[in-house]
C-alpha cells in the first residue's frame, strides 16, 4: 500500500533536500499512530539507499569542546574531502526542559550554513530507554539523503555513550589539556570504547600541556583492554581554532575504515548492531502495546489504591497483574 | 507460605544487622527466579517497617567531591545527632566495567567504617531501565534495618537524576565554587529538580570564589521553576573539610521535612512515587514475562536474519513480532 506523501517525501529525500530530511526525522520521531505508520514505510524504503556512510560517536565531557570540534572538522571535510556531512546530537540531560541555559547548539550554526552540512539538535526523547530512539533511524535518513561523514555528538557522561557507541563505526573520544587528575571524571569503560582518543585546544598556551596530557594518555591506553580485536587505540591532538592535527585525524579514520572493511570486522559490527537494534526495537513494541492494553489497564487500576496506601509492594503488585494477564483465558 | 530462611533474614535485618541488610540487598538484586521469589516476600513484610527516614538524592558533576561530602555530613550526622546513616549509589556510567580508574569509592571507607553507616556502591545495573531497579527497594531495607537517613548518591548527567528524584524526599544539588560558566555544565532541568543547592569547598583560598558562586546561583534560581509547590530552592555553602555549613544545611532539611508534613506534600510526593513505582515494575514484570515466552523467541529468532542482512528495518521486523503476539488466539 503506497502514501503519495511518502512517496513525495522519499523522491525529495534522496534528491539530498535538507528540508525533507528535517520533515523525514520530524516523522519517525513523531508519537502518533498514523506518523509511526508512515515512518515505518519511509524507513523500509530507505534499506536500499543507506549505509554508505561512516558513521563517528564523539563524546567527551562539558566544556571539552564538543561544538568547537565538531564545527571546525566538518568544514574540514566539506572543504578539503568534498563531505556532506551530517551533525545529530543526543543529550540525555535535556530532556525535563531542552537544553541547557546557555545552549551550546549555536556554535554549531556557522557549519550548518553551509549546504554541505546538516545539523539537527537532540532529539525529543523523554523516557528512559528513548535516549537514541530516533537517533538510530535518523542515520539511516541521513545516509538517504547523501550525507557520507555522519557526527553524532553525546555528552560525556552516563548511559548515552552506550546508546552511541552501539550505532556508529568509530568512537571518538574528545579531551582536553590538563593534569592526570582528569582520569578521574573519564571512566573506564568510555575509554575501553574509544577508537580514537583525541586531546583539543592543542593550541597556544595549552599546547605544551596538551601534548603533555596526549602522552599520558598514550601510555594509559596501554592498561586498558580495547573493545575491537583489530585495532589499537590512537591517542592524537587537534586544535580546532587552527585547523592543526585534522588532516592525520581524517587519515587515521580512512585508515580505520579500510582496515575493519577489509578483515571483515566493519560488516560484523554492523550486524551485529542491527542485531541490537530489533531487539531494542522488540522491546518498545511489546512495551508500547502493554501499556495500551484494556486488559492491563483495568487490572492496574484495581491496584493502585493499596500500593499508594502502601498495603502491598509496588514489586509484589505488579507480578500479580502480571500473573493475571498470562493466565487469562 | 512461609520461608524459614527469610524469617531468620527478616529478623536479623529489623534487629540492625548491617551483614543481614547486605545480604537483603544482594538477594533483591539477584536475578535468579528463586531469589526474585524469596526477595518479594522479604520486601512484602518490609513495609510495616519501613518508611520512616528522610530519603536524601545528591547529585554533583564529577570532581564536585560528593564522596567527600558526604563522608563529612554522614559523621556529622552520627555524631552530632545520634542518626543511622546509609549511604547508596547510582552510577550509570559504571556498567561496562564496574567504574572509574581512581574508584572514589575507597573515599567513604572512613564513613562505612561506623557502626552507624552502611555504604552500599553501585548496584549492577546493566540494561538502560535497569539504573535504579535495586535502589528503591534497598532504600526500603535500610529502613526497616533502622537507618533513619539515607543517602542517594548519583552523577550529575543524564537519567539517573530523574531516577533518584523520583524515589527521594529531598533533593540535593553539589557545585563546586567557579565562575559562571560553570553552569553550562549544569542543565536547568537538574536545577529545577534541586530543592537545595550546596556550594562545596567552601574553605581556605577557595572560601571567597564560594560565596561568590552561592551569590550567582541564588540569583540564578530566581529564574527557574521550582518542582515543589511549597518551597523554594535554597543555596548554601559548606566546608566537607572543616565541617562548616553542616549544621545549617541539616537544619534545612528537618525544616523542609516538618513544611512538607505539615502541608501533606511529604505523603502526597511518596503515593505519587509508589504509584510510578508500581507502573515501572509492572512493565518490568510483563516485559520480561513476554521476552522470556515461547511463541516471542520464536518469532524474533525467525526475523533475525532478514534484519541482519539489512532486508527488514528492525523497527518493521519489531512490529511484526509484537502484532503476531497480541493478536494470537
Amino acid at each position: 500500500m503506497s502514501n503519495p506523501t511518502i512517496d513525495q517525501l522519499y523522491q525529495d529525500l534522496i534528491s539530498g533536500d535538507r528540508s525533507a530530511l528535517s520533515r523525514s526525522i520530524t516523522l519517525i520521531e513523531s508519537k502518533s499512530d498514523k506518523h509511526i505508520a508512515s515512518a515505518g514505510e519511509l524507513l523500509n524504503r530507505c534499506l536500499n539507499t543507506s549505509g554508505n556512510s561512516i558513521r563517528i560517536g564523539i563524546t567527551g565531557s562539558p566544556g571539552v569542546g564538543k561544538s568547537t570540534f565538531i564545527n571546525a572538522f566538518g568544514h574540514y571535510l566539506i572543504q578539503q574531502h568534498n563531505k556532506r556531512v551530517a551533525v545529530l546530537a543526543i543529550d540525555p540531560s535535556s530532556t525535563l526542559t531542552g537544553g541547557s541555559i546557555l545552549g551550546d547548539k549555536t556554535r554549531m550554526a556557522d557549519l550548518a550554513s553551509s549546504e554541505h552540512a546538516f545539523v539537527r539538535p537532540s532529539p525529543s526523547g523523554g523516557d528512559l530507554g528513548g535516549v537514541a530512539a530516533g537517533t538510530r533511524e535518523s542515520i539511516l535518513l541521513c545516509e538517504a539523503a547523501g550525507f557520507d561523514v555522519i557526527l553524532i555528538e553525546t555528552v560525556g557522561v552516563g548511559q548515552s555513550e552506550i546508546a552511541v557507541y552501539d550505532m556508529v563505526d568509530l568512537f571518538l573520544l574528545l579531551i582536553q589539556p590538563g593534569s592526570g587528575d582528569d582520569l578521574q571524571g573519564i571512566k573506564r569503560g568510555i575509554m575501553e570504547m574509544a577508537d580514537v582518543i583525541v586531546v583539543n585546544k592543542s593550541d597556544g598556551s595549552l599546547e605544551s600541556n596538551a601534548k603533555e596530557t596526549a602522552g599520558f594518555y598514550a601510555q594509559a591506553v596501554g592498561f586498558i583492554h580495547p573493545q575491537r580485536p583489530n585495532w589499537k587505540i590512537d591517542v592524537q591532538r587537534v586544535s580546532s581554532v587552527t585547523g592543526e592535527g585534522l588532516e592525520k585525524l581524517w587519515q587515521t579514520m580512512v585508515r580505520f575504515e579500510d582496515g575493519q572493511q577489509q578483515n571483515g570486522d566493519w560488516q560484523a559490527n554492523r550486524s551485529r548492531q542491527n542485531q541490537r537494534w530489533f531487539q531494542y526495537h522488540l522491546e518498545q513494541e511489546l512495551l508500547r502495546r502493554i501499556r495500551t492494553s484494556e486488559h492491563v489497564k483495568n487490572q492496574a487500576s484495581e491496584m493502585e489504591k493499596p500500593v499508594e496506601m502502601g498495603e502491598v509492594h509496588p514489586l509484589m503488585a505488579a507480578r500479580k497483574v502480571a500473573d493475571d494477564f498470562f493466565n487469562r483465558g
